[in-house]
């Protein structure tokens, strides 16, 4: 199995296990997820951009744990709408060759804010 | 090279390619991230549980294409911190395992509106 | 004072008795605003909207901290920028009427959700 | 009528001239004010901390905006769940005195971020 289909294998296992799978319509695996990314945020909120490059070994647990629940979150929610992750980001990431050509962008931040 | 180890391939040399990697401090990864699961609960917001789960076609697209922003970021910051996603997520349904044991929370909204 | 001051002037005095003022850039503050934004949404996520309309009165209570929350550092960053928020508000709701004609939107999830 | 009461009954005119109330239920409402607080945090994500004290005219129109849009879904989920505003926050604000000693978490990032 692929490391995608083991996460998701992984998880349905999990919710099933306990009834869970009526919570998870995709509205609410969405505001779910968007919950866990803002447990991330919040490790970083009052840090210096510098000091998040630099975390404790006790934050970086706790990054960990985060990055964990969104994955998660993102899996569950992709399953539910029967889209599949890696393919998706490789059709994202070739538009975003497009509309952001090296050459004309490079080092911006100009370019990048509206990224 | 794994799932993965594709993606995180793939985004580093985007990045790279356009010298933004100034401006992935792990704060700033974080932020994106929330932007784009924030993004995805867009999509979802005035619909029903039931609509969420029967997208049009459009709908559907405009999801991957945010389900693929939110990995994108996470892979970025993960690789940034050093975290490796696949080994994060197991430890972390371990932990879930044991914080929720399918005996005691079977079907409970109680028991899961903590979670 | 008006009550907009009063809440300005409260968290001033709270974070000047903290030197917590170099802590309060605008990026930080956004960041805050969305982390406690998603607090909010942490109560809601797995009720229906039926239920979401009833809560208890614990869920209540920790509803009114949250809104609370968002307040405070809404009302701190638009003092930081010296945004009027009334006045903002007025404006925005202006724009709001013009973009949205009543005879055109009355009652439509359609062109709701374009909102 | 004081400022909230204001804006309260401006966002029912608003809806209610539009048949929208239908949309409003509270869990909806928290959806749509974290997304207005995302986009928030959109205008800043790659700014620096300094950059984002120092906004061009034109960014400064576009918070201005997103701050009103928050205060809008603010008021209106306070008003479904019949929360009083200035009430929540001088009964929080009361609530942070004491949970953060000004003379033990004076200037403490530490302490801070913990908040």
């Amino acid at each position: 199995m692929s490391e995608f289909e083991e996460i998701k294998a992984s998880v349905t296992r999990f919710a099933d296990a306990r009834d869970w799978g009526k919570f998870h319509s995709p509205k609410n695996l969405a505001m779910a997820l968007s919950v866990e990314a803002a447990e991330l945020v919040e490790i970083f909120q009052w840090l210096t951009e510098e000091q998040s490059a630099q975390l404790s070994c006790e934050a970086l647990a706790r990054v960990a744990d985060e990055i964990a629940d969104v994955q998660v979150y993102l899996v569950r929610l992709a399953d539910r709408l029967r889209v599949n992750i890696p393919d998706a980001v490789a059709a994202k990431m070739q538009k975003n060759e497009q509309k952001y050509p090296a050459d004309q962008v490079r080092g911006s931040a100009r370019k990048y804010s509206e990224y």
